[in-house]
């Protein structure tokens, strides 16, 4: 979509710097750029790279001079120009009206905006808002509630009964709703315990290709609004996460497990089941969070078993140091054994 | 499906304290229950959060007190509970009937009581069992055997000649039976190592969503009966896991390695090739079991590498004391060097 | 497909001892194997099982004796057995035709050589060359450009404009070219940042059943020629692969790292974003690898933080040694004490 620098300046909330008529209609990095690609340059020291782009138009923060260029100065130039490609891009529709061979059961209700892809599959009293897209091979599972403006790619499940806000994006192979790993033992077998919860998801969330969240057991699963989930995520049975959250992929939360807001989560940590990671806590990757641990607000945590930050580092610049430890405490041994 | 306490009891072999007369038609946690649904309390210190509930009955084992409720007294009331659940919950079905978009092979042979949901598609000469659910979209492959009541989820693949038992539970996006990832390295390339080996898979066994079990290479893959898989979870091939073993989500087992009865695997453990976790083991969650080892019967591990627990908090103890020991270090130094 | 042992031999390379008439027309394990069966010995302390095997033929290295059978001679067993398997066993075909529930865009060019399974979607303006096979339920975006002789089995995603070699095969569940996780925060909130790269992947690539490659967001995701992924591996937006590195199950590489050639990476390896590993690296399974670290060429890595293979040992014996390290402190100090 076609805007022009002075439009972009406005509704991105950035002060305009130069031709105000130049016309912008992509977004790019500075060395792939055409002159009406729009280009982001988040510190002065890639001025450069950014002052030999062919594009005409660039964002970038107080202080980054761009001679020649028209720009876009935003104190969060980052953000200013995630605004600015969410108006120029034009996103690939992921399903144009309904498909002819979407299969909709009778008593589902799809808004007359939403879009079903070829061969998805809507179960009954299933529903669909307004403009929301349904990829092809996408299977809705009966009484499914999804908001409007939705975009569920391609090859995502929704098993029964699971509800999602508006805005909320989910990429291709996902499984919402799939039964939690909880059995009783006796008799010498495992017997599945009772899944009965829902999955409930807010507004604006974006979930992974192939991450998988299981609907609760006797409680819900509940994924707040905001929260951006990564591939291959695996979120378990009655665990809640908070408003903004942010997982990196491959990461698990195994049941029962509660996640504040603006928790940040590297990729392919795993947090043990009835863990709490309050608001604004952050764990980093790889991180073990062990069974029924509590990370408190604000804390950073690495390492298995997780640790604050400053302790793993205290004790790792140790354990790096071990040799020369040993070596040490062989020295002293020679020295008192002599004495 | 409705049932009197007194029935109840007897199905799951309970002894009836009570009201036999009352009715339950479902199960829910103490807050959530209306007055016919069934509750479990497990430990004492949650009778007063039962006894709070507006349901009537409750499944509890000795020597918790519910006055005012009808009780079920088992000595493990979880497996009783879920006992109980599993004839109260009506599951939702998969499929009803044979959808006439599944495309069914001339030779494939379909149970007339079998269902197979839309768009499904059974290869040549497949075999699918009574009362056996196939999903929508799952992709059976030619030569493939499913036994009798089994669920396959919607989005589910079946490579070549893949074995099923019976009432076995297989979640959307499971791939069974792809190419184990094996390679033979020459001429500066990998080449494809032969994958002509076939996946076997016992009773009872569930599979996690999104789960991948490959085929065996010269050998050939096995589940045996009773077997728990999470979600994410990885085997390789030429993989033998044991009867009634549970592993938790995104954990991988490497080729060739063998995992015996009863074991029990935390997430995201890592088991590497030819290993060997004999009946009974334990590992704990993150735990790397480095290639060709074996972890005796009975012991439970923890770490990367896996080491028997007590060694592993032997170690671990004076790990997270290291800065302490360096402390000690240097002033035994600073003794010495004045001595 | 049946060949003679002096065929076999030729084409493999190998020198043919024995009876050059004998036939073959499959492969197993000694164990398994009937008479016209090719079986492989790799070294001498199995030749008494490969002895004892009804196989007639068996490819093996000089100096393993095998009294009684027709040997193809070849320094590099595995590897030419490998390369007779490829000649000897027929692939189970993924598709046969163009199956008439396939939806195939007006503008696709899909050669009339390739086939396309059952309800599998190819969108508009994509390619698809010369015998390749698309699986059952696979949906190939707009814009994708795949070479000829690929093998893309059931349930494949891939987004829009991915670009795919020759000889490729991606397992069922594999989704390519999905948005990357990249969010710019502003305002309480994350915001998609543009995903608008592409994928790129080169020919004789292999990818595993549920694995994910991310789009990449101005830049690209290249995956170059000879790249073996194993399952659920994750590759973040990009990120670039080099020829004939191999990556296990469960590893992630986080966004805009870089791999070089020829690398081995181990299973439930973290990769963070902005590292690079150059050519002929390798990293142990579960390796941690921090933002912006570099691998060196031919440096082997082990743990997170990941060290220098050597290095880590050396600190590692220690590790192990904690508490006598910690009694010998004790000692010290009351020796050094009582002085």
């Amino acid at each position: 979509m076609n805007r022009t620098a002075k439009e972009l300046a406005e509704l991105i909330g950035a002060t305009l710097e130069g031709d105000g008529a130049a016309e912008v209609h992509g977004v790019a990095a500075p060395e792939r750029a055409g002159a009406r690609d729009l280009i982001y340059v988040d510190a002065a020291k890639h001025a450069e790279r950014a002052g030999a782009s062919a594009a005409q138009v660039a964002v970038a923060p107080p202080g980054v001079a761009l001679s020649g260029k028209t720009v876009l100065r935003a104190s969060n130039a980052k953000y200013a120009f995630a605004k600015a490609a969410s108006v120029l891009r034009e996103r690939v529709p992921i399903a144009r009206g309904v498909h002819p061979t979407a299969i909709i059961a009778p008593l589902a209700r799809v808004h007359p905006t939403a879009s079903v892809g070829p061969y998805a599959v809507i179960g009954e009293d299933a529903h669909v808002g307004e403009f929301t897209e349904i990829g092809a091979h996408s299977v809705i599972g009966p009484g499914c509630w999804i908001g409007s403006h939705c975009r569920v790619h391609p090859r995502v499940t929704l098993y029964a009964s699971v509800r999602i806000g508006h805005r909320v994006e989910i990429h291709s192979g996902a499984v919402i709703g799939a039964d939690g790993f909880g059995y009783a033992h006796g008799e010498g077998r495992y017997l599945k315990f009772p899944q009965a919860g829902i999955v409930e998801i807010g507004d604006d969330v974006e979930i992974g290709a192939n991450a998988t969240i299981d609907r609760g057991s006797l409680d819900d699963t509940r994924i707040s609004q905001g929260v951006k989930l990564d591939n291959l995520v695996h979120v378990g049975h009655n665990v809640k996460i908070g408003a903004n959250t942010v997982i990196a992929a491959q990461t698990g939360v195994s049941g029962s497990s509660t996640i504040g807001d603006n928790v940040i989560v590297g990729g392919q940590v795993g947090i043990a089941d009835h863990c709490t990671l309050e608001s604004g806590s952050v764990a980093g990757a790889q991180a073990g969070i062990p069974t029924g641990k509590t990370i408190r607000r604000g804390q950073t945590v690495w390492g298995t078993p997780a640790r604050e930050i400053d302790k793993f580092k205290e004790i790792y610049v140790w354990y790096a140091r071990l040799p020369e430890l040993a070596e040490r405490i062989k020295e002293l041994e020679a020295k008192v054994g002599e004495s």
